[in-house]
């Protein structure tokens, strides 16, 4: 079968990103991942600050900090009204059209879909030190704490929504190694795949 | 880089068996799985069903099952001997010719070398189940039960010998469903990717 949708999750640094990029644009079809903020913000008023920081992290590297996330005025938490709502933005989507969706669970939200592939892109540690510093320059944090720091907030945030572990195979048809294999590479296997 | 060794190790039931003879018959390479086997016994004298046994699985579901395997007369246990003698066997069959690989902790062992590729197999459970029966027939123990033991033992011999988490998508260039993509589409990708 076709698959109409690709969901890209990735390891921080791993260029998952512009992988994801390079597939919709050869496949021809939409790219989501800044471009959710945006409908997400449409449709909650939420900032997209908000949206950026807790669509896909956890509060803190700890999971617990959950419980302490304020709360809507219906008692659900913001957390949980954040991701209810990112949801169905993305099942929207898929509905609408073929499409590249990077990170924030849509591996998991779409699972159902048989015209779905799920892909996780990573890459060595220390390939990804380097990235991360020429892409997004330095920081008071050590390139490899900067990594670690927010691979575990993805890691918590989809635990948390999802009941599965981030990263583990079982969730994806197809995981990648961006730096073994090559970035084109990566992106002509799944352009073959989705095709 | 061209790949001239393909590891595969797999999930009991997934397939992997089969898409590592067939990516060996489309490459035109030699296929070592139980041919292995034949090699290691020659090198030891140990019997075919003592290696097949424990060249690749714990002896028990328990890791400290190693501390009450047997002893060879200069004190080395012998799994670490069985591992030892296998691992010089996988090394002088990569240095000799392009193959591939079935488990055995092949993609540890060959892991430094850059014209390798290594990949892992997976599928869902009830699809794993299926296939076990229909390949290996019925037995006293329940398909799942027989899938999650031979899993574990596979997975407790790999962590024991390589200090690794068997299936942690780290470990490989390249996983596959190979129930969602098919096992022909992951034949395909496979010869693709070593060429």
């Amino acid at each position: 079968m076709r698959k109409r949708i690709i969901t890209i999750s990735r390891q921080f640094g791993s260029g998952g990103r512009s992988i994801g990029k390079d597939v919709a644009q050869a496949l021809g079809i939409a790219y989501y991942d800044r471009e959710l903020i945006e409908k997400v913000a449409e449709k909650t008023g939420l900032s997209h600050n908000f949206i950026e920081e807790h669509g896909e992290y956890s509060p803190s590297k700890y999971p617990f900090a959950y419980s302490f996330v304020g709360r809507t005025t219906s008692g659900m938490s913001m957390s949980d009204y954040l991701y209810n709502e990112q949801r169905r933005v993305i099942v929207e989507i898929a509905d609408k059209e073929p499409c590249v969706i990077v990170g924030r669970c849509a591996d998991y939200i779409l699972r159902d879909r048989a015209d779905s592939l799920h892909a996780f892109i990573h890459a060595p540690l220390e390939v990804r030190e380097k990235r991360i510093v020429t892409l997004y320059g330095e920081t008071d944090d050590a390139p490899r704490k900067r990594i670690l720091d927010k691979d575990k907030k993805r890691a918590i945030n989809y635990q948390y929504f999802t009941d599965r572990q981030w990263g583990a195979v079982e969730n994806y048809h197809i995981t990648l190694d961006s730096h073994a294999l090559g970035m084109d590479a990566c992106v002509k296997l799944l352009v073959e795949l989705a095709k």
